[in-house]
């Protein structure tokens, strides 16, 4: 879902960015450092030191990067099969057996994540990525209720409803040594957009 | 929900929980030093010194003592009305103006969560957490079906799902500037507790 982007890396601060994405999958945040990054970046360490401050900077340079891409693979590719691009999603944050290299991937987001309790910058950029998330979840179900794939309901607050589950799970995973919860909630999930989408249909929900 | 139990904390060493509590929901853990938590029991800084090597130590058994806390009270006071219970569970994540030490102490939580990342102890904790969490809102569950309030369904998957969304949303509301989503959430899982259940009953499901 992420690991494409650095792939092929395009240039001095891309290959950076790049070297920054390893080190932080291998070895999480909390024990992460710049001189880390420079020695993972082997073209040039010292030109790693001249270009960041700090290796909040440089975290967050290399976040902005993943969610610019993500947002870009968005607009450009749009959605083919609605249904199928949920089903993805879920698929992907709840297949029970994932290598270590996601697991790490996913834990050090939320490593991330948590220091936009105290950092401004941080905070910012977890909104975005919230707002930009759940557009693309809203999107999903938008295109589906247009394909007739999906009864009318209010997208966005599904998309929102997706998103925290998602995140909650994803955070319980990292954080707990327990995961057979895990086809449990995925399953209820897929329950609850079918059943949320009958019924609505059937003009069941009481307000 | 959690700020009675330092009320009237008894003795020494549930003193020392008690500063470690307050210490934690004022300054949160990435600034949370022991030193700072001798200041904070004023009877014997040093005596806090002596009985704990590190502040993991410490906070560890600050987060254990309020989760024995916890787990007594749901097995003394079990469930006088299920839909009641889970609605004030609710009540208390979704609410949207909350006071800032309530916000505090959550955001400590999530902060601690975040070291079961690479620390086994906090691990060990998190996933009995969340166990007793989820056992207290599946016993709701039961307890309401029992009672007839709920017709039959899957009330351990059900509050796997629960647990997970307000976790999620939880960790969201901590780690972004946006919150006008939360009722929208709020609303979903309220609905997906109604019509999951109708659902179920009219044998809408195709598994």
């Amino acid at each position: 879902m992420v690991e494409p982007v650095f792939s092929d890396p395009d240039g001095t601060r891309e290959q950076i960015l790049a070297a920054t994405y390893r080190v932080l999958c291998d070895q999480g945040y909390a024990n992460l450092t710049i001189s880390a990054i420079g020695e993972e970046f082997e073209k040039s360490p010292s030109l790693v030191y001249q270009h960041y401050d700090s290796k909040d900077d440089l975290v967050l340079e290399c976040l902005e990067f993943l969610l610019d891409h993500f947002e870009g693979k968005l607009k450009h590719d749009g959605i083919d099969d609605p249904s199928d691009q949920l089903e993805e999603v879920l698929d992907w944050w709840f297949t029970p057996a994932v290598d270590d290299k996601r697991m790490a991937f996913v834990s050090a987001m939320f490593e991330l994540r948590i220091q936009a309790i105290h950092d401004p910058a941080f905070q910012e950029h977890f909104t975005r990525s919230d707002r930009l998330f759940g557009e693309s979840i809203a999107t999903g179900i938008r295109a589906g209720i247009d394909a007739g794939d999906f009864p009318e309901c209010d997208p966005d607050a599904v998309a929102e409803t997706i998103q925290s589950t998602i995140i909650g799970a994803g955070l319980r995973r990292s954080s707990t040594d327990s995961d057979e919860w895990l086809g449990q909630v995925h399953d209820e999930l897929e329950k609850y957009l079918q059943i949320r989408v009958c019924a609505e249909r059937d003009g069941d929900f009481e307000e």
